[in-house]
């Protein structure tokens, strides 16, 4: 990892802290703040938000400002967050744990992380409408965009294959088909927030391979879970080892071993980093979303 | 009833039947259409919707066009939806029966109707984005006025003093607020959301003046669905009746008689139609807002 990036990172990372803290000061609270951000602040990579602001910061070029993504960001991770909120619901995978804590049913109980989980979801289309730093017509384009990945065609479309088609998944296109909605759409819809946080005139053909780029991410993405879920400790982890498993989840090692699957997230990160060189590249050049998909062929957790 | 007012209720209802038949036609559909499709178009009285349709039409004037509103009406019903299928689940209200049916978790099980809910949620955000008629602005003040009456500081806020707080109800003040958030919130929205249809210029003195109304129509609402729950009978509701004592809830009529109840509605509709008849009766005159406040004195189911 190059220090430049690690320190993009970081500062990112702080930014995004900083600004989920701030949305999470509820102007009226009947008691849902709470538990909204327990799960919220409670750490996490941030990987979605981080891609929103670098696709931002590509594609403004020499007119970059980070108020134009941080709330597209903030919106994007409440999403995640709700998902993992209702995810975890006895009725869904039933986890206890979740980030190293309990997760916030355990905590809160079920109505009230139904409830926070709901909320989040709400929030985020809410703080899209507040960023006053971008145009009426970027902010139609982010709700779109947000309502279209997050919905019954992205990831939830892939929860819905998850839960109900379990002994359908007969192969690994299967496998990746769902995943590329459960997690993937998330991830497409990170590049595109950015993209239309920088521009409200966006070009198809821009579009199409920022796609693609976020595809193999997304893919490159899972499967290195479904390593890190075989070969790590839940303490690196942060969550239990082991629980693909444990709960009869297919994974793409159901079809191949670690060292192929850690072959394959090598070469969909070579596909991903060739998609969206030609942008990197061009003055001024900024080559953090190609070291993004580098970090995360390696990352332990 | 007049038979005008019979006439656009009936219009009305027609067009928005068909509007969210249209809109459960998913382009992708993973298995959740049906789930969705069952709850949002098993009847109910939409009177959302046709608030949305009537704000619109009276702050239209000779301009108004239904193709503007109806995304909006949409929108909200479906946001309506999903609460209704969250509050039934097992570890909120546990109801089996809703308008005459089983509810969304009896037939689809517990999973699906929460993905139901948070699909119907999240679409009906899309579904505001891709209103062609109107104006990115007004799209961007629909989404915002959405997300605010529908989250944690109105709807939601509602659920949560309704779920946590119980105990705390200690006088009919407390109650309304509760429902000024739980029910009044949606009624409000209706009225925002056809004004930004109307237009993308509003007026804070309307905006005062139809937030007043629908509070007015909001708790009238509420208490007249008390009254039913009490003295009507499970066919003609369409659900349990004594629902409201068998979980334990207050209710107004912990704190006044059916009689009483019944000459707060009638007052509270009075208060609804002198907010509104300023901009009923100028031309091109249009009475419908003043008649579904009386309307819903009483209703009986």
């Amino acid at each position: 990892m190059s220090s430049n990036f690690e320190r993009t990172l970081n500062d990112n990372l702080a930014k995004i802290e900083s600004s989920l803290k701030e949305y999470v000061k509820l102007d009226k609270d009947y008691g849902i703040g709470e538990c909204m951000a327990y799960s919220l602040l409670s750490g996490g990579k941030r990987i979605r938000p981080f891609i929103v602001i670098e696709s931002c910061r590509l594609f403004s070029g020499d007119n970059f400002d980070i108020q134009k993504a941080l709330p597209f960001a903030s919106a994007l991770e409440m999403i995640h967050t709700y998902s993992l909120i209702h995810d975890d619901l006895p009725c869904m995978d039933d986890d206890d744990l979740r980030r190293g804590r309990p997760t916030n049913h355990i905590v809160f109980g079920e109505a009230n992380a139904l409830l926070a989980g709901d909320s989040l979801l709400t929030y985020a289309f809410e703080v899209l409408s507040e960023n006053k730093y971008v145009s009426d017509k970027s902010i139609r384009l982010a709700t779109k965009c947000l309502a279209k990945y997050a919905g019954y065609s992205g990831m939830i479309g892939g929860q819905m294959i998850d839960i109900n088609s379990n002994d359908k998944i007969k192969s690994f296109e299967d496998l990746k088909n769902m995943h590329l909605l459960k997690t993937g759409a998330l991830i497409r819809c990170a590049m595109e927030l950015g993209y239309y946080a920088a521009t409200d005139n966006p070009d198809d053909e821009i579009i199409k391979d920022i796609d693609k780029y976020a595809k193999c991410v997304g893919i490159a993405f899972q499967i290195r879970d479904d390593i890190l879920d075989k070969i790590s400790d839940s303490k690196t982890l942060g969550k239990p080892v082991g629980s693909d498993e444990k709960n009869g989840k297919i994974t793409s090692l159901a079809f191949m071993s670690v060292g192929e699957a850690q072959n394959m997230v090598d070469s969909l990160t070579n596909d991903a980093i060739s998609l969206i060189e030609k942008y990197c590249l061009k003055e001024p050049v900024n080559t953090t979303l190609i070291e993004l998909a580098k970090y995360m062929v390696g990352r332990s957790s």
